[in-house]
């Protein structure tokens, strides 16, 4: 018998959907890890020492989605015994979400949505320009794994040259490693970040980077806050020193008991939402209801093949972090 | 000598860029008709029964964009001395514009910003999706010149699939004709809406065609308000029978001078701006600052072409009106 527990939220529909697809030799427990008996498998967004030091037959945890916490990465190498895996069925809606911001900061929607609701038919600041033309420009993407990849397919649907960075590049020409950045920002038109947060990729995007971004640069960050300085992010903006961003994660989140309340919790230390060049999104790029069908089927596969014994696919390297 | 008279608004740095490109043997006036003497060339918004009839040596006329008003097809077929033309220049920013607009109207940008400003991280209200996938998804585009065909390559890239709606489609699969629309609208992800208006196309989409839209469907109209039938329109959106719309075109505009005042002038009869599923855009699909030098260069271009007695490009035909 293959014990798995999950301890993150899941609609009543989404669980009995995964109970339907996992086979007999399988048993399915929720709720608080500590009161539980053991498991060999637990399914969670962010596990805790206790979870992982109180439960002795646990040897693998499964961060259901694709991205997974720098404090999960750190405290998993303390158990070298439990291997750690991530879910990436949200690569799709990810990217899709990560155009959806590029283009809503590029064309200043939300400003002139809000205005034209109250009737007005121009901008606002008059001596900003209303738009920033992708077509012939360039994507710069930093982190160039499978969403990344995806992002600069549909940015060269927008007819943007694509240069994409990251540690290990291929042979492909459009590849670059990190260390060529400082020459690459310059050039961006759009500059997305998407890469894992790591301790290499912590803080990686601080005011000297984004200093070397032209006046007319859109940023993207649907990765991690941390990547990019805080500060540093909302004095650039606020200077309009690059013409806009669009921010999908940020630097302060609501715990889940906070998120229950359902009470305001602005994402940053800085007032962000003071400023007319920043698409804010709260940390959504990569939900979609309409692939929550295909993530269950995918966590039911992977416990399936637990249970026969084989091994369990996406298996994260806690030094890489992805 | 060849003489122009411009009598829409034209900033001051572009009305100097033009005379720097144009040929000796040009010479150029603004401001209103009425008050000038005879002239070969009048570049318009919008011309007037008084501007053609009142100037016996005009033979041509030039709208400075792609889009040509009804009102102005009809008119000019009352002077067939009088040729017209159009200016072209802005399919990129107009496909850029409607890309942005079905993105974000799939992704809910604008009401999951205005409440993340005021703290919220959850969507509202809780029981409408956050956003539709366009990946996978049927991109249907009404519409199929070179506007519609620069969307095209935005939604393969974003993982659609693409049918052009065209009055004579060409030998390519994508392309189908103006009756297979009933055929087509239960399949469409995506609905675009970029075709001329002409007699043919005015109230081309009503409640029968929007009808037969599936739930999930994300409408976008750059093309003209008249083409797609207002109370329609507004109720599908207010009744949530499809996703959602993104829309750049309307039915009420401001003339000139209430322009000039710029006092509210709400663009529609009914309270689109009620609506949390529309995202609104006053009219400017078309234009880009960082085109207008390249506008000018081509309006430059078609009028030394006429100095040189060459025939200038961009001819309209006034009965197919493009």
């Amino acid at each position: 018998m293959l014990k798995v527990h999950l301890n993150h939220e899941t609609a009543p529909e989404s669980w009995a959907d995964l109970q339907s697809r996992l086979e007999p030799g399988i048993r399915l427990s929720t709720g608080e890890c500590r009161s539980k008996p053991d498991f060999d498998i637990l399914v969670t967004g962010e596990p805790t020492a206790e979870d992982l030091a109180g439960h002795p037959r646990l040897r693998a945890v499964i961060v259901p989605w694709v991205g997974v916490p720098l404090a999960t990465l750190d405290l998993m190498r303390r158990f070298p015994r439990i291997a750690l895996h991530n879910l990436p069925y949200n690569i799709g809606p990810t990217a899709e979400m990560a155009v959806a911001l590029l283009l809503a900061a590029a064309k200043r929607i939300v400003p002139y949505d809000q205005r034209f609701r109250r009737g007005y038919w121009s901008g606002e600041p008059p001596d900003v320009p209303g738009s920033v033309m992708l077509d012939g420009g360039l994507a710069l993407i930093l982190g160039y794994g499978r969403i990344g990849r995806r992002i600069a397919l549909a940015c060269r649907g927008l007819g943007m040259r694509v240069v994409g960075v990251r540690r290990s590049p291929g042979p492909a020409d459009e590849e670059h490693a990190i260390a060529d950045l400082p020459a690459l920002l310059p050039q961006a038109t759009a500059f997305i970040v998407c890469l894992p947060h790591t301790h290499e990729t912590e803080g990686m995007i601080g005011e000297r980077e984004l200093e070397l971004l032209p006046a007319n640069a859109v940023m993207v960050n649907v990765a991690r806050g941390a990547i990019v300085e805080e500060a540093a992010l909302y004095r650039t903006l606020r200077a309009r020193r690059i013409y806009a961003a669009g921010i999908d994660v940020w630097y302060r989140y609501p715990s889940a008991a906070e998120r229950k309340e359902g009470l305001p919790h602005p994402p940053s230390a800085f007032p962000f939402h003071e400023l007319d060049n920043v698409v804010m999104s709260p940390h959504r790029a990569g939900w979609s209801e309409e692939k929550e069908p295909a993530r269950i089927a995918e966590l039911a596969k992977m416990l399936n093949a637990a249970a026969h014994g084989e091994p369990m696919p996406y298996r994260v390297d806690l030094l890489r972090g992805y």
